[in-house]
């Protein structure tokens, strides 16, 4: 080993427990990592049937539905890959609701994969107007379009389109589409309720409100979905939601071999969130966004920093985008990695050079949210950034009560 | 607490390190678990892609080829489906060759997804006859076969493929059909060389000879493969091959967001593979195998134990199917696991009550193997089973030299 | 990484799980290290408390006393320090009673710290004669001698003595001596009853049968003990028993910082000994040292392996010495490390090169015992040794019933 | 599972990855963690010896010292042991510089193991006066004191005492006692050289600053110290220099079994502190302790908050000790743990109620520092403290640069 007195380096305040505020993968709960670290069982029976049992017995209620769920290996594009294999088939007709990327890139596969798709996107910082799918759906007298496809939070934007509203909108069209929906960046993090809200597939995945390491992707499919299963010429074997429920061995609802480190991790944060409750988790995360926005506020400046959403109530709970004026964000993040050990999110797309996102979803909490934050107005002030006031110190304002 | 002296219990010897000698998930390193257990990274940068890239440099001499590979977060029905949906057809005629389950499975897959299916099954207990291949590909004149799907070693009845006389009895027949090997059972065990042998596509996964946790797919795509994955109208975005090599983010290799902690894993079982080489793994498992067999064969007795595979040359060394004849072999898995510390694999199909497997892949070696055959023969006992000599005994006798 | 198809390496049957046969520290179940594997807690309150309120509580039971444990960090002869320094005062005369080599050590420890020592010796081969100490301890008729000291196994040899008839023999001659056991070897392995044998002080420490990690001694102090703890004069601050159990925060019993992650093992180590039932582990013990010893049996030939502890009665369940004769037990232990996977106890003293030992204490198990003595007889034959037969068949033979 | 749909609950903002801001056992590294969790090794050959050899190696310079270091098994208290029984004899007269809790304690012990103590103590808020110290010694012209032991850094009142200024009054006195150093809650976290500055025995301990659980010690004796062991009459053989010195087997340097699980973590952590450099960390310590300070003084009210050290010069960079005036400490701590996810230190002694401590030592950054601080001013505003201004927004600004 060389000797550490006569060596000198560069000083820097990063040497510490590194938060990784990035939006997905999310920071892991010690107790899920702990779990994932054991030996392989027997996959055939014994333990791991118990805790594949009540992790999909769990599932469900995480969604706000009493349908089955669904467990591919895989990311979130598994996820949406499943659900448009298992529903559609060549030719159909596809509505994409975008407000930001992540409803397009699903459109993308569905055109890929051989549907014809047709994008509404909303304006820059804003949700999708329910009022504006009413309009298109009214215009589609012959049915034409099989599915909706939005997300209930855009990773990229940080905007939560609302969901109910959008329901309400397919309803007084009076149109049959499915309504399909993405809450990969908001499931365990903000209120959703499936079945009270209309949606017919849920998709979601592990690594972000759900706490586990990426490679599970989660499927919720309601009764009309797996009505329209019946007749969806996409459906292939491995991702068959037939084949996944079949009577025989467990393992059909894997297509094969179980990811069993993976799923002793999700049980285990399917655990932590009973201990918690949803209602209790959606509440801390709705604080704990508003602290982060109300540093936002407090930093913002002609020139400087914003909320890339526009709406307050279209604000994501998961994640934040920020605008960064003249502040080039790429050295701020830069500071904040190698200098205070933070890493924040990039910015996605056309601003990456003027953005950049907080992710504050999953296992976090206030010291998180007010370190990360505080690493910001640190690294804004190397910078000589405009700025308005103390951010952290109104984050930390917010939090009271 | 209870008190530990007061409370009496059926006795048993199987309070220790537990093994779990089905051949797959086999028993995994703990330096491997160890490197899965770690926080999230970034994912766009730093660490993480080292990883991603030192594992992408490294599969290629895997499986003896200098075609890449593609890594799909799934398990090995995934890495079945990427092969199939990138380089066939709806309508596309598929020649199954068949040892005992899992080509038959593969096959069933294909034909769901939309090929015409036909298979050729070995006698049970033997190994596919190259001269069978032969001359039914002589007999499509017309090509209208587009490929031939086979495994290495068939994990059902561990009997093992002769893949290099197949690809010669295709060359025979000068038939032009894709050649696709599933090597799940044997990657990382037995001798494979997929460009010396001619394979055209070959599908494996992490969690047998790889010694990583189940949740990635392993498939290297050869010249052929992807000029027919050109005009292949199964592709979908999630398995495409084009779209894990374009241009852009790493993360593109995924299709969405890697799976982060299989990855830990698997570089770090890969840096194993290198540190022994593997024409010393195909050793071990050959010595290993070897001291496997010599202890049926030693048991071997009228109505007692028997290898299902006939012919020595055909025989996995990765895993072995054991007949028992007479004897109960849920009874004998059943002792083992609850009294001695030894799981079996289960004899798969119409034998179950009449035949057992062993797993010896990936991380295996002398102690494990002889402790799983001094388990058997314990159990053997316990039951009075007819046996002829000592397993055991002939199984460290057949590992001296 | 380097290509694994085109490097050479000697071959070997080693790379695997590893078993470390040593007499010490064992293997370690994975539940332990799994428990150890967590951030550090608030130690002045919360979840730390129960820990060690319950380790605290299990720990008499585990020694067969109603008398209560401490804990000092430390290894074993840190468990020795504390036993002497708490009962005896400089110039005390003590009695030792060895059969090997460690109660030897335990008494140039007490001779260092001020104490006479007068050591009683068995035969190379044998376990302590009571009638020799009864003898001593008559003629000690101004009961100058204030201690015996003795071990209940001795790790070198793998002698177990008769405490319960040293006991008897202490009692026979009317001496008033304190009787402190070493049980470091035993414990948890091997039936010992503190009360009901008489004993004062027993030491053991966590690394052996208890399954834990080094780091923790264990002393169990008895009334009498309590009651020479009052005029002790080698008493000092960090080993004291009275400061140690003074009111106030629970840390006195660490006197200072507790050895947290060491304590989560200990336990998680005391729940598996409680579901497992004390009883039932000494059973198992005594089974798989019986395997052992059947198979050294088996081996043994004119100038070949034998037993060192001469009579049946007197031999170890937690660990067994052999005597290799003309073998060279450094090349035995060499080709079992290096080529086989298995790391056997070096033997101690003036035998090193024709004697080893095997550890069967704690966690342990019918695999993990028949594959170390698997991995032995494959060496033997290596090494073309004169053997008797196949032990590891005698040992499966054994474990029947 | 319960359903986490229906239940309700308090809500909280705790839920994330907790923070003990404890003075110890502090935050500890991932990777000392991970290196802990292995499966024990022989312990007589291989990699273990060379773990031992490269820290025992790499100790000295820590301390800034040529000198050798002891490793004993225990926790800070057996560091004073082991730095008393080496050194001194019972009678001896021992002068006690205390500042707070911690030097008190110390001479608590050596007063129990014999000597006779003498203590100097500084007043509330203020460190050692080199001054007394001088006139003390020159009072002491038979040189009857033997040792002068003091702290470098006290975990109560988070008071540096100045080191060198009191070797120059031991000098300037012409006094030969042996100077002891306790710096187990600054070696790691502050400047410190042993060499340089004339210190004879430094006692460290392995669960602060240097970043690995608790149940080390560390002892660095100089040569004045080794040639004053020879004549010591407290020594014992368990914390015995010269036995922990002798030709023989490595373990000899444990005195028994070494702490195998403790020491990779150790030897991990050595790596961590090699690759940041000793200054580096000296520097992030004294920064990162500007900002908690500027926190406080934002913070400091009448009535209100205040740092219990009264010299900016004598305060601690690794832990700070604040008093709360008529804020009750109980409930602020009470509010962070439960509410916010961070633990405070409790104060310490008569305070109990109006003080509490936060730990910044070791694994230590600037997220995590402001996540405290920020966790805190949330606690105040819910308590309605008469406060200042924004302590985390002081601490952000002072961090700049």
């Amino acid at each position: 080993m060389t000797d550490p007195q006569l060596t000198s380096q560069l000083s820097h305040l990063a040497a510490g427990p590194e938060i990784v505020a990035i939006p997905g993968p999310s920071v892991m709960p010690e107790r899920v990592l702990g779990a994932m670290h054991r030996s392989m069982p027997d996959i055939y029976s014994g333990m791991i049937t118990t805790v594949i049992d009540e992790t999909f017995d769990a599932l469900p209620a995480i969604a706000g539905t009493t349908s089955r769920a669904f467990v591919p290996i895989g990311n979130g594009h598994a996820g949406w890959e499943m659900a448009l294999s298992n529903t559609l088939s060549r030719g159909d007709h596809v509505l994409v609701l975008d407000c930001g990327r992540f409803a397009q890139i699903w459109g993308e596969m569905a055109e890929f994969n051989g549907c014809r798709v047709e994008t509404i996107t909303a304006p820059v910082g804003y949700a999708i107007d329910p009022a504006v799918v009413e309009e298109r759906l009214r215009a589609d007298t012959g049915h034409e379009i099989q599915a909706v496809l939005t997300v209930h939070v855009d990773t990229a934007t940080s905007i939560r389109n609302d969901i109910p509203a959008i329901r309400a909108a397919i309803d007084a069209a009076g149109h049959p589409a499915l309504f399909m929906v993405d809450c990969i960046a908001s499931m365990g993090c903000e209120e959703y309720r499936m079945d009270d809200w209309g949606v017919d597939v849920t998709v979601a995945a592990s690594q972000k409100g759900m706490m586990t390491p990426p490679g599970l992707a989660l499927v919720w499919a309601g009764p009309r979905a797996l009505a329209a299963h019946q007749g969806a010429d996409l459906r292939t074997r491995y991702w068959d939601w037939t084949y996944r429920t079949e009577d025989g061995p467990y393992y059909l609802r894997f297509c094969g071999t179980p990811p069993v480190s993976l799923l002793f991790g999700l049980h285990e944060a399917l655990q932590m969130i009973a201990e918690e409750t949803l209602p209790a988790r959606w509440e801390r995360h709705t604080r704990l966004a508003g602290a982060v926005r109300a540093a936002v506020e407090a930093w913002a400046a002609p020139e400087g920093l914003s909320l890339l959403a526009m709406q307050p109530s279209q604000r994501s709970h998961s994640v934040t985008s920020i605008r960064t004026g003249s502040v080039d964000s790429i050295e701020l993040s830069r500071i904040c990695r190698e200098r205070l050990g933070v890493t924040l999110g990039v910015g996605i797309g056309d601003h990456a050079d003027s953005s950049f996102r907080i992710g504050h979803m999953g296992h976090v909490n206030a010291p998180m949210v007010l370190g990360v934050l505080g690493a910001v107005e640190v690294a804004l002030a190397e910078l000589d950034a405009p700025v308005g006031g103390s951010g952290v110190a109104a984050a930390a304002a917010a939090l009271d009560g």
